[in-house]
């Protein structure tokens, strides 16, 4: 027999369609990009705010769970039904993408594909640099509640650097507007950046107002070869010490090449320890210069090789092959745990040895890629979660990938967010009262508890990672 | 006879050149760059976060308003001790200002002149981009409590666009640190945006880390003459649409050219109905192309006359006389009130028209001038607050601005801040709800309203601006 709320839920959402119940849907419904597998009683795929007001409205009367999500290629567990109740799939708010070319700016329903953003602002000659490696099937709405990162966060920021104003459905089912259309805005507190990254705990995002910037006018990108992972990692600071912004500097290990060869050849050298690929772009003068100077700083540094490449072609395919890497290294084991710690970039190659030693200490298979111009790294381990023995010791690894990053100043996520499975070492990196801030936040705007329950915040007691059932 | 928390406070500030009761230090930290004037009881100066701390757990416990301040150069009344109390200076915490070349980031104490941080990165080879009028007199700290902004904002964002860490004392006494060292951070809400701009209503900063920039190789200006306001507005709209992002484009009306000349002859046109000035910056082919375009964009639109500066001294004294234009047509009347109305910057026109009409409407000496390129205008209105019956014409002229900037699809405030003057206007432009949530923050972190209370939040009907006594 229906529950009454569910009885009231058909009432708000008539069309059976959009309201599904069936085993199968819930059960597809039930995972994103992390790790773990939850049911929902309902799905809901609501096409307009008022339909999230009122479906808010009626979980916060009844204390009913809400998990709001898009594509769900979240890789923290922010949109997984962990207590069950509702899952709010805003991928049918998709109608609106307008590009204001006077204001440079973009309006965009939550459930538009990012890369139709980039494809519609670049057809203005406009520019919308956030790049997150999923763009070409996640949403701008999962992206702005996740501040999705990417290879252009060093020189051009993230999602939320992008966010000049938001619509959302408060947790209470009112309908807000933050921000606004104009760069500088400091009316009152800046709920738009408290919203973005807030991983659908303080509300539902129903429309976003992006910013734009020129298109720049040429781009370059360089492949330079090392044989030594730590001589890299000092590229990286040479680069960037001598005054040159690439667009994106990524890091891909020997692990990760010999997976991406193995996957689709893309000729990548697989004896390298490491290989590094920068993106340069602006004025076709100031990155040609630059390109030299790059090119100089990595040979000096002991570089054994650097490709460039400035046609168009030749650029698309070095960068198809970087976003191979995750899924090649998929293919390794059939369990993908997929981290995101971010240290300050001076410390590196501290990390780098850190995670060998981790690779040793607990003899799993850990690769390491990511976005080594901000630090940014993506320690990947490749295991199999039916193997209760190795969850063990994956489970010590990951902990000690959260410690080591808290350890030399960095931070638990760079850009995937917290989810289920960071929330244990939120205190570590907090503290008790920073934690406890965040929570008031949290309880002020929440406080029935029903936007993306089990979320951020450590369950009672909860300190430690667990992996195994 | 002393009060018992002013028994405690002397416990907790021994040195008593740093806790001040005699009235004519009370009178002179009872004003700040905008209108009013309050007494407090007391004025602390703490050098390191466990005074701060200790103060606010003392405020916390006997419910006494404290008042943090920078400088006070704000415009909005941040700092203004309007229910008494306590006013906390953090002049006196400056010394901490390290720059880390590695990581391009800065790590400055709260009461850090914000023109030193300027200098100390340049001297690296970096670059500190936001750039408040007041640079060279106010902290930090207050510059990142209001989210000061600048000509800087259309290219580089304003001040909190920088901020990648803070150490707070939170209203209750606790110190926290939100952030930290990386571009890349989403562990848990973005504290640290929510605290920027909060005009010392969430927390006292007693320490910022900050993102640093590479230094642009070079730098040209260029003033631009015109006989017809809107068709500097059109100028503005045609650079921007061509794809060149100066660093910085103000505006500045006839009233202001007179004032300037007048009050230091800096050879700007007295008879221009506005000029441009635009700077660029980047690399010198770059900049020397975008010079050449962005010459015939205007003059197509119809410049009288464009004349560029590309050595270091030319510039030095074009933006030498944009910084008077503030203190000269203060010369006009004794009394100047400063707004920071921002509009989405196409309609930055219909602005102008609306301002020129709200001049005639009320017969107020209304002049103009302002960051055009990111739609921040800033009209003042040169007035004597002794004459009672052209208060009331400003306060209604005022009002009018404020509301024409909402209609148009802007904001009250592109970077003064809410303060006392603006409060009345939140609700217009938020709405009741938007208002609330933000009000729900405040109450969550400060219980107790000890924590700069009567700023941002209207007071209990209050809808109306009052200038008159």
């Amino acid at each position: 027999m229906n529950k009454q709320w569910q009885i009231e839920l058909e009432k708000i959402i008539k069309d059976k369609k959009r309201l599904l119940s069936n085993p199968a849907d819930l059960l597809s419904y039930g995972f994103d990009g992390s790790f773990g597998q939850y049911q929902p009683e309902r799905v809901v795929q609501p096409i307009n705010r008022e339909e999230v007001a009122d479906i808010m409205k009626l979980a916060n009367t009844f204390g009913v769970p809400v998990y709001p999500r898009g594509q769900a290629t979240c890789l923290s567990g922010g949109p997984l039904p962990v207590r069950g109740g509702i899952v709010l799939d805003t991928c049918k708010m998709k109608d609106k993408l307008t590009i204001d070319s006077e204001n440079l700016t973009a309006t965009v329903s939550p459930g538009v594909i990012t890369s139709k953003i980039k494809e519609a602002a670049e057809k203005e000659g406009f520019f919308y640099p956030p790049d997150p490696s999923s763009a070409h099937v996640s949403t701008i709405g999962g992206n702005v509640a996740e501040n999705s990162g990417g290879p252009r966060g060093l020189k051009y920021g993230v999602t939320g650097n992008y966010v000049l104003g938001l619509e959302v459905v408060t947790p209470q089912g009112e309908i807000i507007r933050t921000g606004g259309q104009t760069i500088k805005n400091v009316t009152g507190y800046n709920l738009t950046q408290l919203l973005v990254g807030s991983e659908g705990t303080l509300g539902v995002i129903t429309e976003v107002t992006l910013r734009l910037i020129p298109k720049p006018k040429s781009r370059v990108s360089l492949l330079v070869v090392f044989d030594d992972l730590v001589a890299s990692g000092k590229a990286i600071s040479g680069i960037l010490s001598s005054g040159i912004m690439p667009s994106a500097m990524e890091i891909i290990d020997q692990h990760c090449i010999n997976a991406v060869e193995r996957h689709k050849p893309a000729g990548y050298p697989v004896d390298a320890a490491a290989i590094l690929l920068i993106e340069l772009d602006g004025h076709p003068k100031a990155i040609e210069e630059e390109m030299v100077e790059a090119d100089r700083i990595c040979r000096e540094i002991g570089a054994r090789e650097v490709q460039t490449a400035s046609d168009e072609e030749d650029q698309k395919k070095l960068w198809e092959a970087r976003k191979l890497v995750s899924p090649a290294i998929a293919k390794i084991k059939p369990t993908k745990i997929s981290e995101d710690a971010t240290v300050p970039r001076s410390k590196i190659p501290e990390m780098f040895e850190r995670l060998s030693e981790i690779r040793e200490k607990y003899n799993v298979e850990l690769v390491v890629f990511g976005h080594a111009g901000d630090g940014n790294l993506h320690p990947n381990i490749l295991t199999d979660k039916r193997d209760q023995e190795e969850m063990k010791r994956v489970e010590m690894a990951v902990s000690e990938i959260f410690e080591s990053a808290i350890e030399v100043g960095g931070t638990l996520s760079g850009e995937h967010g917290i989810g289920t499975m960071k929330a244990p070492f939120m205190e570590k990196e907090l503290g008790k009262i920073g934690l406890e801030m965040m929570r008031r936040v949290k309880e002020a705007w929440d406080p029935n508890d029903v936007m993306n329950p089990g979320k951020i915040f450590p369950q009672d007691g909860q300190t430690k990672l667990v992996l195994t059932e």
